[in-house]
């Protein structure tokens, strides 16, 4: 995060991004405009405006008087632009494009253009409600909107220069600190995103008042009675700017209580880690200690007791939002993408506070698994929802399943997470270091080159790996001499053993690691001029179980290779894949391929499968009246964020462990 | 059913029925006189009518013009009085209550004067839309009401000579047929039962226009392209009778295709099971094989593929529907009391045309589980909804198991169940035997005499039995000697094993039965005279498994005691009952008991218990890290409709059963 610049050589992020630039930005662009058919998917839970077509472009000449006309879909509508905006800054610090640096610059001018004088921007309210600015802001979505364009101006503006779009955040940001700034009147967001983006121009610019600003709002959320219901009832009348959102309980919208006071992961899951990306992040520049607190309380919470271990989290689809701890059905969550964005984006600022390994373990646990998956190998259809387990049948005929589809649909009418996935992506070269004072925290493992600011000077590391596929890593750092710093290499939970190799002398929790090794990070201190550091960790696939806690997951283990979960997946191993179990001590074979799921590692172990009783077999039957018989099985699993790439089939994570003896049926009428 | 008067001298039975006569029907009085503050329980589908009272009476007097004011409640409230008023007539038939029949009397008075001149009877058309009668017949529940009043008018004219009462129906009838006959237009109920109120005239009164009329609906449900989608072009800009209705899908309301076409159970699972109630009488009354083979096929779908071991049906809340083939998850479903009592009343038709124990083995799976279970021991709170695993947390905080309760509320907004459960206790005399031309079929073991028509005569039969708790049933029969009929014993599909011993000779599966035996039924030729027959079943309790299609129960089993199913629960087994598994060779234990959930016997099996990780302990761990630590344990069972009688906990019907070896996890940090 910042404090330097890195580029990504490694093959398989460099297609991703390559991904981002030539297939994700110039799709959404054409949606943007309108230029693409928009395929529906209504989300269940707040479908009250239709998204027929994005318009989000075209609301912005209307509002900025270049066209007439109404605005069009959500209400929050404007911040697809942005997220685009923000997306194509990242790919620009990438690469340059002329072409696409002027298509950005025009849409720059654009917004710039519809914002009022006064610094107001946001398309709904100035073209259809004016007199309603600010006084809904449960479901009105402009302070996040606001949000999301101070994170895409700030990023335009370090890619770019462009100084316009940086004037208007700033006019933006001032025009919300006079109305609801400590000064103003009290309001906060019904989603949280504001936050994020007052200190992402804090960052750029260092002005206070964008970090007291963020600050505010963070510290005055949920201290009042019921702030939403009071702005309700004096907005009488009107037509609820998003339907049914009211009906959510407090807890949805993280008010229940000041977010300093939280100690459980509650409500939306995207507005709770956005809540905490930038609570953190004020924590970390402010010094606040209560805001710390409150972050490590959260996200212990969320790693201990509610998340998948896909690194997903959501456990339902109503309110697409947490539920209770160790509630974590395989079937019937949420696992948004853009919520699992949303925790790298929490666990990146928690590093800043806090040199511990486990931040970078949940950050590469959410990167390949949900946020992967959120997007088809192709680039251009995408998952909301990213299940664990999932049955055609039960899509599509079980109504509390609807929302779990087992292919990824081109676009959808909400268009929250192919943007959001598109920006991580474009931006993933931020998250590999974590650069402070004199240390240097390696979070992530791919192989890359970086300048660093460390130590009043600048450091060079260049990192060579084919991480995860294998586990060695080689890390070159070299620094003019004078200058000293420390690098903290994340040693992942899951690596049974480490080894560290300094200029060819072996460390390592095998090799005597004395003080080194803390809080799951190894720690070389002092480095000086040039280095040559190999850190080998133990990929091989392996069995993992859940806690007993989880109720789904008792009796079952789940595949897991280095940070990579794996699945079964339909294609591979036929129908009613719960009929198979897998051997505890099962000996998984690995195999590299190239193949239609790009280059993978495929993964059999042994195992058991029932045999399917014949049809007409009754539904239930004595237990020992006849054996149920098993056979013995191969089963063929594929990295999770490669599966639904081959049509609609059934999937599933969690694979249940071979049990001793089961006795299954006699027919009907016997 | 008919041809005859069976007395219920069983114990457990008077008590249930003492609850009818004592709690339910008195309390439900008060209800329906608004005398009782009714607590609300929102349904969750169709809940757009809130109803914190019941009004219902006040409807018919306002109807009639004794009182003025609107109507209040649902469409169907009038269905809430017609269902007490038959259940007063089973309980009228059972034993004389001058007061209760002045009461009801009084009822019927009411509703006579509520009907309109034309015959037409529907207090919210009469009061609120007249010019809208048969105008919105997928919401409108009009002749569905109207079938519930026949049903009530047969019964109580049966019961009490009542003339009034039939003389209205009849009067109903004709209107109904008047204007939707054959010769009217074109037109069938959202809501299937009017077929079921005409079969109940038709068997009273012997006119062939009700089963005309009967045959008429069921024969043109489905045969046009969108009949309700044609009336509500016809009825525009009108208020939905019901919100939401018409968004369900056409197999919703078994419209989807005709009912004789229609081989899988879709849909609304009591508007199915009344449907095929309904087509089943008409196919054994009339003959008519077409009828008679769906009903086969659709038995079938539901018996072999949708149907829980508790006689539940319906996979899903959404719609209260089934969903598809296997898909029984246990904790989501909606397994409605009604859809239960509807499954009897559906399988006691099928046994008119079929001499199979099946439909006596699904009628007793039904009663002794789910329609028990539908109300509390004190026969004053009641569930909607069966569930078959319960987690209080889950119930709370997960809004996709919100509608799952874990304890019995006191009453409900929309009060189908409690009365439809007062109407089968009541009446449960009548499925005891299935009494055809020269054959009895004995289809439920419970102490009883019995006076039967048969073979053109009066024959007797005494059951004496405690059975469930054993199952040793004694069965006097006697007819003069010029009568000679046939008796088939029902012989239960789960009964191991079983003797027949008549007048002290032993016949029986161990004793030679040469052809006696025939499709679950021991069939005894030729009885005349007087006979002491001993049926010996095996009602030891065992463990049964599911067919492995269903993935919720693979790798689990249920204990189960002749038609008894039994349960963990948390009062008795502490928190997280999924911890437990069994072991498949155990022993089980039973014990007797006379407590706080009557006269039981409680059962106790081996099994382990995984211990609780420590507090802290991390979410996913390697599975060989260490061993995850299981002790010895019994499980102890109680029957399941005996649970949420002690308080808000946990309840499973299916367990695990112990496996090999598990692993369980490192804590954090390490």
């Amino acid at each position: 995060m910042g404090n330097g610049k890195t580029w990504i050589t490694d093959p398989f992020w460099l297609h991703y991004r390559s991904l981002v630039r030539h297939e994700m930005i110039p799709y959404q662009w054409k949606v943007l405009n309108d230029e693409i058919d928009v395929r529906i998917e209504r989300e269940r839970d707040d479908a009250s405006i239709p998204a027929e077509k994005s318009h989000a472009l075209e609301n912005f000449r209307i509002a900025a008087g270049l066209h007439t006309g109404r605005h069009y879909g959500w209400v929050f509508q404007d911040s697809d632009v942005y997220k685009w905006l923000e997306a194509v800054a990242y790919t620009l610090m990438e690469e340059t494009d002329e072409s696409l640096k002027r298509t950005a610059d025009s849409v720059v001018d654009l917004i710039a253009a519809a914002q009022e004088e006064d610094g107001y921007l946001g398309t709904y309210f100035t073209v259809e409600e004016p007199d309603r600015k600010f006084k809904s802001l449960i479901n009105s979505h402009e302070l996040y909107c606001a949000g999301h364009f101070m994170e895409a101006a700030a990023a335009y503006h370090q890619a770019t220069g462009n100084r316009k779009v940086l004037e208007t955040a700033e006019k933006l940001a001032a025009c919300i600190d006079r109305v609801l700034g400590a000064e103003g009147r009290f309001g906060y967001d019904g989603h949280e995103e504001i936050e994020i983006g007052l200190m992402k121009l804090y960052h750029l610019t260092g002005e206070d008042r964008y970090l007291r600003l963020s600050r505010h709002f963070l510290r005055i959320r949920g201290t009042d009675g019921d702030f939403f219901g009071e702005q309700k009832k004096n907005d009488p009348g009107r037509k609820p700017l998003i339907g049914g959102l009211d009906q959510f309980p407090r807890r949805y919208f993280q008010v229940h209580k000041p977010p300093v006071d939280q100690d459980t992961a509650e409500g939306h899951a995207v507005r709770l880690v956005y809540m905490c990306t930038a609570m953190a992040d004020v924590a970390a520049s402010a010094g606040d200690q209560d805001m710390l607190n409150a972050c490590r309380k959260i996200w212990r919470n969320i790693v201990d007791r509610r998340m998948y271990i896909t690194g997903g989290i959501g456990s339902t689809v109503r309110g697409e939002a947490f539920t209770f701890d160790y509630d974590l059905p395989n079937d019937t969550m949420y696992c948004e993408t853009c919520a699992s964005v949303g925790l790298i984006f929490f666990a990146a600022q928690m590093l800043r506070s806090e040199n511990a390994g486990e931040y970078g373990d949940v950050m590469e646990r959410a990167l390949y698994n949900t946020v992967l998956s959120g997007t088809a190998l192709d680039g251009k259809h995408f998952f909301y929802v990213n299940p664990l387990e999932v049955n055609p049948a039960a899509s599509a005929l079980d109504p509390g399943k609807s929302h779990v589809k087992p292919v990824r649909p081109e676009w959808l009418g909400c268009a929250c997470c192919p943007p959001n996935l598109a920006r991580l992506l474009a931006s993933l070269d931020r998250y590999i270091y974590t650069v402070k004072e004199d240390l240097v925290l390696a979070n992530l493992y791919i192989s890359s080159r970086s300048e660093l600011s460390v130590s009043g000077g600048t450091i060079h590391i260049t990192q060579t790996t084919d991480y995860p596929k294998h586990g060695i890593i080689s890390i070159r750092v070299s620094s003019e001499e004078s200058l000293s710093f420390d690098l903290g290499l994340r040693i992942p939970g899951w690596s049974r053993t480490y080894e560290v190799i300094v200029d060819g002398n072996a460390g390592g929790r095998t090799g005597g690691d004395g003080d080194a090794f803390a809080n799951g990070c190894y720690f070389l201190r002092n480095l000086t001029g040039e280095h040559e550091i190999v850190l080998k960790l133990c990929v091989e696939a392996r069995l993992w179980s859940a806690n007993p806690r989880v109720k789904e997951n008792v009796g079952k283990a789940a595949m897991v290779r280095g940070p990579v979960v794996y699945c079964l997946e339909e294609a591979d191993n036929g129908k009613n894949l719960h009929l198979f179990s897998i051997d505890p001590f099962c000996r998984p074979e690995e195999e590299e391929e190239d193949g239609e799921l790009g280059n993978i590692i495929r993964i059999t172990a042994g195992g058991k499968r029932m045999r399917e009783p014949a049809e007409g077999s009754s539904l239930y039957c004595l237990s020992d009246e006849e054996a149920w018989q098993e056979e013995d099985a191969r089963l063929r699993f594929i990295p999770y964020y490669t599966w639904a790439n081959r049509g609609s089939n059934e999937m599933t994570v969690w694979v249940r462990t071979a049990q001793g003896r089961h006795y299954y049926g006699r027919k009907k009428g016997e």
